[in-house]
Protein backbone atom coordinates (compact mmCIF):
# COMPACT_ATOMS: atom_id res chain seq x y z
CA UNK A 1 0.00 0.00 0.00
CA UNK A 2 1.07 3.84 -0.78
CA UNK A 3 2.25 5.46 2.14
CA UNK A 4 -0.18 7.83 3.47
CA UNK A 5 0.59 11.35 4.21
CA UNK A 6 -2.64 11.28 7.33
CA UNK A 7 -0.51 11.34 10.67
CA UNK A 8 -1.41 8.66 12.56
CA UNK A 9 -2.13 11.08 15.58
CA UNK A 10 -5.38 12.27 12.93
CA UNK A 11 -6.34 8.97 11.61
CA UNK A 12 -9.39 8.95 13.90
CA UNK A 13 -11.07 12.38 12.37
CA UNK A 14 -10.91 9.89 9.19
CA UNK A 15 -12.19 6.88 10.65
CA UNK A 16 -14.88 8.24 12.82
CA UNK A 17 -18.24 9.28 10.99
CA UNK A 18 -17.27 13.04 11.01
CA UNK A 19 -18.48 15.59 8.23
CA UNK A 20 -16.02 16.36 5.73
CA UNK A 21 -15.81 19.79 3.93
CA UNK A 22 -14.54 18.71 0.28
CA UNK A 23 -13.36 22.27 -1.67
CA UNK A 24 -13.38 21.78 -5.60
CA UNK A 25 -13.14 24.35 -7.89
CA UNK A 26 -15.83 25.37 -10.19
CA UNK A 27 -15.31 25.61 -13.79
CA UNK A 28 -13.87 29.61 -13.57
CA UNK A 29 -11.58 28.57 -10.81
CA UNK A 30 -13.15 29.67 -7.92
CA UNK A 31 -13.42 27.69 -5.11
CA UNK A 32 -17.01 25.45 -4.15
CA UNK A 33 -17.24 24.19 -0.59
CA UNK A 34 -19.67 21.49 0.48
CA UNK A 35 -20.09 19.33 3.78
CA UNK A 36 -20.42 15.73 2.68
CA UNK A 37 -19.82 11.84 4.08
CA UNK A 38 -16.53 10.21 3.69
CA UNK A 39 -15.17 6.44 3.99
CA UNK A 40 -11.54 6.09 4.34
CA UNK A 41 -9.85 2.55 3.56
CA UNK A 42 -6.02 3.57 4.36
CA UNK A 43 -5.37 4.95 0.97
CA UNK A 44 -8.41 6.54 -0.29
CA UNK A 45 -11.17 9.17 1.23
CA UNK A 46 -14.35 8.03 -0.91
CA UNK A 47 -17.84 10.28 -1.21
CA UNK A 48 -20.85 9.98 -2.57
CA UNK A 49 -22.36 12.35 -5.12
CA UNK A 50 -24.63 12.42 -8.62
CA UNK A 51 -23.02 12.95 -11.54
CA UNK A 52 -25.78 15.83 -12.50
CA UNK A 53 -24.01 17.84 -9.34
CA UNK A 54 -21.86 20.86 -9.88
CA UNK A 55 -19.09 19.42 -7.86
CA UNK A 56 -19.26 16.45 -10.45
CA UNK A 57 -18.71 18.65 -13.11
CA UNK A 58 -16.03 20.31 -10.88
CA UNK A 59 -13.88 17.27 -10.09
CA UNK A 60 -14.20 15.97 -13.87
CA UNK A 61 -12.86 19.42 -15.29
CA UNK A 62 -10.05 19.89 -12.78
CA UNK A 63 -9.62 17.07 -10.10
CA UNK A 64 -7.79 19.29 -7.82
CA UNK A 65 -9.58 18.63 -4.00
CA UNK A 66 -9.30 19.78 -0.24
CA UNK A 67 -10.74 18.30 2.38
CA UNK A 68 -11.12 19.75 5.98
CA UNK A 69 -12.52 17.76 8.79
CA UNK A 70 -12.82 19.27 12.16
CA UNK A 71 -13.25 17.10 15.74
CA UNK A 72 -16.74 17.69 17.22
CA UNK A 73 -14.80 16.75 20.83
CA UNK A 74 -12.24 19.25 20.38
CA UNK A 75 -12.92 21.36 17.86
CA UNK A 76 -9.35 22.64 17.92
CA UNK A 77 -7.90 19.50 16.33
CA UNK A 78 -8.19 19.52 12.53
CA UNK A 79 -6.94 18.13 9.62
CA UNK A 80 -6.87 19.26 6.01
CA UNK A 81 -6.33 16.99 3.35
CA UNK A 82 -5.00 18.32 -0.39
CA UNK A 83 -5.05 16.10 -3.31
CA UNK A 84 -7.12 14.83 -6.37
CA UNK A 85 -9.68 12.26 -7.51
CA UNK A 86 -7.86 9.60 -8.47
CA UNK A 87 -11.28 7.76 -9.97
CA UNK A 88 -15.20 8.26 -10.64
CA UNK A 89 -16.76 5.11 -9.98
CA UNK A 90 -20.32 4.29 -10.99
CA UNK A 91 -23.23 3.22 -8.15
CA UNK A 92 -26.11 2.21 -9.94
CA UNK A 93 -27.59 0.61 -7.36
CA UNK A 94 -27.12 3.10 -4.78
CA UNK A 95 -25.18 0.40 -2.78
CA UNK A 96 -21.89 3.21 -2.10
CA UNK A 97 -24.82 5.47 -1.08
CA UNK A 98 -26.08 2.94 1.53
CA UNK A 99 -22.95 1.91 2.42
CA UNK A 100 -22.45 5.54 3.73
CA UNK A 101 -25.87 6.56 4.73
CA UNK A 102 -25.38 3.31 7.44
CA UNK A 103 -21.85 4.64 8.43
CA UNK A 104 -23.54 7.97 9.08
CA UNK A 105 -26.75 6.38 11.20
CA UNK A 106 -29.24 7.75 8.63
CA UNK A 107 -30.31 4.50 7.14
CA UNK A 108 -33.27 5.97 4.31
CA UNK A 109 -34.73 1.80 4.24
CA UNK A 110 -34.01 1.51 0.22
CA UNK A 111 -31.74 2.85 -2.52
CA UNK A 112 -31.90 6.42 -3.06
CA UNK A 113 -34.35 7.92 -5.44
CA UNK A 114 -31.32 9.46 -7.73
CA UNK A 115 -29.37 5.86 -7.64
CA UNK A 116 -28.92 6.02 -11.14
CA UNK A 117 -26.76 8.92 -11.69
CA UNK A 118 -24.62 7.86 -8.15
CA UNK A 119 -21.20 7.77 -8.72
CA UNK A 120 -18.01 7.36 -5.98
CA UNK A 121 -15.73 10.23 -5.93
CA UNK A 122 -12.24 8.35 -5.16
CA UNK A 123 -9.75 10.89 -3.58
CA UNK A 124 -6.06 10.35 -3.27
CA UNK A 125 -4.46 12.67 -0.55
CA UNK A 126 -1.31 13.96 -1.32
CA UNK A 127 -0.22 16.28 2.01
CA UNK A 128 -1.88 16.52 5.17
CA UNK A 129 -1.53 19.25 7.80
CA UNK A 130 -3.22 19.54 10.63
CA UNK A 131 -2.97 20.37 14.60
CA UNK B 1 -27.18 48.31 3.82
CA UNK B 2 -26.50 46.25 0.14
CA UNK B 3 -28.66 42.71 -0.21
CA UNK B 4 -27.37 40.03 1.10
CA UNK B 5 -27.64 36.62 -0.54
CA UNK B 6 -28.02 35.12 2.83
CA UNK B 7 -31.00 33.36 2.83
CA UNK B 8 -33.21 34.31 6.21
CA UNK B 9 -33.47 30.88 7.42
CA UNK B 10 -30.32 30.34 7.61
CA UNK B 11 -28.92 33.39 9.30
CA UNK B 12 -28.56 31.66 12.81
CA UNK B 13 -25.73 29.66 11.17
CA UNK B 14 -23.86 32.74 10.48
CA UNK B 15 -25.07 34.32 14.05
CA UNK B 16 -23.68 31.50 16.32
CA UNK B 17 -20.18 30.83 17.08
CA UNK B 18 -19.96 28.05 15.06
CA UNK B 19 -16.83 26.74 12.88
CA UNK B 20 -16.99 27.63 9.84
CA UNK B 21 -14.80 25.54 6.56
CA UNK B 22 -12.88 28.46 4.20
CA UNK B 23 -11.73 27.87 1.00
CA UNK B 24 -8.73 29.64 -0.38
CA UNK B 25 -7.13 29.32 -3.66
CA UNK B 26 -3.14 28.73 -3.37
CA UNK B 27 -0.86 29.75 -6.01
CA UNK B 28 -0.76 26.97 -8.29
CA UNK B 29 -4.95 27.24 -8.46
CA UNK B 30 -5.67 24.31 -6.05
CA UNK B 31 -7.84 25.03 -4.04
CA UNK B 32 -6.93 25.15 0.52
CA UNK B 33 -9.92 24.31 2.99
CA UNK B 34 -9.35 25.28 6.69
CA UNK B 35 -11.42 26.03 9.86
CA UNK B 36 -11.90 29.31 11.24
CA UNK B 37 -13.72 31.46 13.65
CA UNK B 38 -15.91 34.78 11.73
CA UNK B 39 -18.45 36.95 12.94
CA UNK B 40 -21.10 38.06 10.64
CA UNK B 41 -21.88 41.83 10.65
CA UNK B 42 -25.22 41.52 8.20
CA UNK B 43 -23.17 42.03 5.56
CA UNK B 44 -19.56 41.25 5.83
CA UNK B 45 -18.09 37.66 7.24
CA UNK B 46 -14.95 38.44 9.45
CA UNK B 47 -11.98 35.97 9.82
CA UNK B 48 -8.81 36.70 11.92
CA UNK B 49 -5.31 35.16 10.41
CA UNK B 50 -1.85 36.37 9.93
CA UNK B 51 0.27 38.32 7.64
CA UNK B 52 2.50 34.96 7.87
CA UNK B 53 -0.08 32.41 6.96
CA UNK B 54 -0.44 30.53 3.46
CA UNK B 55 -3.97 31.56 3.40
CA UNK B 56 -3.32 35.18 3.65
CA UNK B 57 -1.29 34.93 1.00
CA UNK B 58 -3.95 32.87 -1.33
CA UNK B 59 -6.29 35.64 -0.64
CA UNK B 60 -3.80 38.35 -1.46
CA UNK B 61 -3.35 36.88 -5.17
CA UNK B 62 -6.95 35.55 -5.65
CA UNK B 63 -9.92 36.84 -3.31
CA UNK B 64 -12.17 34.58 -4.26
CA UNK B 65 -13.44 32.39 -1.21
CA UNK B 66 -15.78 29.78 -0.25
CA UNK B 67 -17.14 28.85 2.98
CA UNK B 68 -19.21 25.73 4.23
CA UNK B 69 -20.91 25.80 7.67
CA UNK B 70 -23.13 23.06 9.01
CA UNK B 71 -25.01 23.19 11.86
CA UNK B 72 -23.88 21.18 14.57
CA UNK B 73 -27.88 20.38 16.31
CA UNK B 74 -28.94 19.05 12.82
CA UNK B 75 -26.12 18.29 10.51
CA UNK B 76 -28.11 18.15 6.98
CA UNK B 77 -28.98 21.73 7.46
CA UNK B 78 -25.82 23.50 5.58
CA UNK B 79 -25.24 26.96 4.25
CA UNK B 80 -22.16 27.45 1.18
CA UNK B 81 -21.40 31.22 0.99
CA UNK B 82 -19.17 31.88 -2.17
CA UNK B 83 -17.84 35.43 -2.62
CA UNK B 84 -14.54 37.01 -2.26
CA UNK B 85 -12.41 38.87 0.15
CA UNK B 86 -12.88 42.64 -0.76
CA UNK B 87 -10.66 44.37 2.53
CA UNK B 88 -7.78 43.15 4.78
CA UNK B 89 -7.80 45.05 7.91
CA UNK B 90 -4.14 45.20 10.26
CA UNK B 91 -4.98 43.92 13.68
CA UNK B 92 -1.83 44.66 15.12
CA UNK B 93 -3.17 44.91 19.08
CA UNK B 94 -4.76 41.76 18.04
CA UNK B 95 -8.27 43.07 19.54
CA UNK B 96 -10.13 41.61 16.78
CA UNK B 97 -8.96 38.09 17.23
CA UNK B 98 -9.80 38.46 21.16
CA UNK B 99 -12.95 39.65 20.27
CA UNK B 100 -13.57 36.16 18.25
CA UNK B 101 -11.79 34.49 21.01
CA UNK B 102 -14.18 35.32 23.56
CA UNK B 103 -17.05 35.03 20.99
CA UNK B 104 -15.89 31.10 20.71
CA UNK B 105 -15.56 30.63 24.56
CA UNK B 106 -11.58 30.66 24.34
CA UNK B 107 -10.56 34.17 26.07
CA UNK B 108 -6.82 33.57 26.39
CA UNK B 109 -6.45 36.50 29.10
CA UNK B 110 -4.46 39.01 26.69
CA UNK B 111 -3.47 39.81 23.36
CA UNK B 112 -2.10 36.82 20.94
CA UNK B 113 1.93 36.25 20.79
CA UNK B 114 1.52 37.02 17.17
CA UNK B 115 -1.21 40.39 17.58
CA UNK B 116 1.75 42.47 15.26
CA UNK B 117 1.36 40.23 12.34
CA UNK B 118 -2.67 39.82 12.86
CA UNK B 119 -5.12 41.03 10.12
CA UNK B 120 -9.12 40.84 9.69
CA UNK B 121 -10.04 39.20 6.20
CA UNK B 122 -13.49 40.55 5.42
CA UNK B 123 -15.48 38.67 2.64
CA UNK B 124 -18.53 39.71 0.88
CA UNK B 125 -20.70 37.16 -0.10
CA UNK B 126 -22.06 37.05 -3.12
CA UNK B 127 -23.92 34.05 -3.65
CA UNK B 128 -25.41 31.16 -1.02
CA UNK B 129 -27.13 27.34 -1.56
CA UNK B 130 -28.58 26.07 1.40
CA UNK B 131 -30.41 22.83 2.42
Amino acid sequence: MPDSPVPDTHLDLLERPLFCHLATLRPDGSPQANPMWSVWDGTHLRFTTTSTRQKHRNVTADPRVSISITDPDRPYRYLELRGRVTAIEPDPTGAFFTELATRYGRDLGGPPADAADRVVLVVTPESASSQ
